[in-house]
């Protein structure tokens, strides 16, 4: 029976956060992590930390990560705000921005986390479907709403929509926010940053756990207007005042300056993931075109459920979301040459043996 | 003028966070940080962590974190939920638990947060007011209510209330969530922990960031029954898996290891503190007898607030609430013995020239 100190208690679905399996021989490839390690300089800043200053709070303005950012990417450091991780970022500018009675608009088919923050703040929102392709319908996006985000690359399809698109929306949403997600950015094509000089209602928001190699460090950032990072910077500090701590701030700045060793680790990632896609293809997979670090595939004759577990049984993770739509495909993290070449050999075997069994 | 897309902003009382100085020569005692360093423990973890796993998201589990609090207060890890500073723990309880429309309750003069989360989560609430002598009225929270928290010792009072009290509260209210938020409980006396094993409904709160000297890696945890402790985890990962950082993890499990080191250093602080005590009453000042690692204290002849100029302007820095029933009072850090023996000089040199000039 229930007790009643239980009654008011916040009910939730419960979630399982995605696996995280830690075995010897295992690969991968389930949560769309780096395979390669964060650049050296990381390393350096490591033995350099101080254990002494951990007395001390963290500098709330994080001055340090804002610096390196707003150096890397020569933008004034008052368009910069940083957070916990994207999911810290998107949430708080969700509480930011979204406060409309009319509803927010993001894709029927998009990161998971979306409904759960609007839910969670009470903001109502709708939800138009993409296109028999997966691809962002953009006509859905011109009605009266309350606000607009969507991922670019979108997830989990990983299709990447063109700048002059993403530019169109924002143009066709002057009295709203528009926030552009761009988790995986990096693999893809240019970030819709560019735009945020024109653009007063745009905010774009990135993170370092994808092609920075930091997913452990948990640190997201968002860029824009002076003004919109200001009001995100209020609301932050009106709640919750020191979120990064200084382990997050010094070794984030430290990842961010070491620029060839990410250009050299982003462009070694694409090459495995374009060879990937050829060899997917020669299987009898079929897939959006990716322009992230994963490739959402499906199998002309192969049922999607019964290969995750059969590559589950091998220790090969990947990702399987049984939901409308979504259910014939299984999300492939792109990892080292060597991890995809062992994927790849798998799959052949696999499909090799369901073929003669429906013989 | 106003822009349409300012119009469904969040707008906050702008909000400043404690003054993090960082002048050479200065005496920083105004946000409560602990004097001393962590546990050389903290500098073998630093060394010891490979920055290789950075690529990888830390445990959402945190385990190895609970498993050093687990085995630290020898109670079962299901007890145990951890957070991005107590400030991170408190204001998911607040979304966890308070969701009566009956108000919750907590003291007039406590934590500035509490009601900062009460308004952003929409929670109903109320505000007993202290006594004269700023001590909680327990017969206040015998009405009907939708959760009560409280700290323990009081903030910035610094008065602990003695294990029976509490147990009274918390026994008289057991059909809602009590809330003990025991971030100075280490430097006073007895937790609350050990009645989580009695009372259900009992949440007990603390943080790494003053008696272990953390607070630059923000990390807090929250101790209950394992019901109230799933559903913590439950509306925490259903919103943001992924928090505390693989930092946070590892360096906080190796600071709560070194049991002696912690001991010591207790020990060592609240020595000060009651020699400080004895010295300021000798001054002139008087404040409630306190259990924490500072002292609310009032002059009997000298403005708190210029009082709180002078020291500033010394590099001497302590916290002053331009706020009803508070702007008497300086709240004073318990530093190390020679930083209070320069406050002290600096006190009895300010007092010496005040009492010539009102001659």
């Amino acid at each position: 029976m229930m007790k009643k100190w239980e009654e008011n208690i916040r009910r939730v679905v419960p979630y399982t956060p995605g696996e995280q399996p830690n075995e010897s021989g295992m690969i991968k490839l389930n949560t769309n992590e780096n395979p390669y390690p964060p650049s050296p300089d990381v390393r350096r800043a490591l033995e350099e930390m101080e254990e002494e200053s951990f007395r001390l709070y963290p500098d709330p303005s994080a001055s340090v990560l804002v610096d390196a950012l707003a150096e890397y990417y020569h933008r004034p450091r008052e368009q910069f705000f940083t957070g916990v991780g994207s999911d810290d970022v998107l949430a708080m500018a969700f509480q930011t921005f979204f406060n409309s009675d009319k509803p927010i608009l993001f894709p029927d088919i998009t990161y998971s986390f979306y409904p759960v923050w609007a839910e969670l703040f009470g903001i109502p929102y709708e939800q138009p479907a993409l296109d028999e392709e997966f691809r962002i319908v953009k006509k859905d996006y011109e009605r009266e709403n309350g606000g607009i985000i969507f991922p670019n690359p979108n997830a989990p399809t990983g299709l990447y929509m063109k700048l002059a698109e993403v530019e169109e929306i924002v143009r066709k949403n002057q009295d709203v926010i528009v926030i552009v997600d761009e988790a995986y950015v990096d693999f893809a094509g240019p970030s819709a940053m560019e735009l945020v000089d024109r653009y007063e209602n745009l905010l774009v928001v990135q993170t370092f756990s994808k092609s920075r190699s930091m997913a452990g460090m948990r640190i997201g950032f968002a860029v824009g207007n002076p003004v919109l990072i200001k009001y995100l910077n209020d609301v932050k500090y009106s709640f919750n005042s020191y979120t990064m701590s200084q382990a997050a701030l010094s070794l984030g700045a430290a990842a961010m300056k070491d620029q060839a060793y990410f250009q050299k680790n982003i462009r070694k990632l694409v090459a495995t993931r374009e060879r990937t896609k050829k060899e997917l293809k020669a299987l009898g997979f079929r897939f959006p075109d990716s322009g992230a670090n994963f490739i959402f595939a499906s199998h002309e004759s192969c049922s999607a459920r019964e290969l995750f577990e059969a590559l589950r049984e091998r220790k090969i993770y990947v990702r399987y979301f049984d939901a409308p739509r979504l259910r014939d495909y299984l999300r492939i993290t792109i990892g080292t040459d060597e991890e995809m070449d062992a994927l790849l050999a798998f799959l052949q075997e696999y499909i090799r043996k369901e073929r003669i069994r429906k013989l």
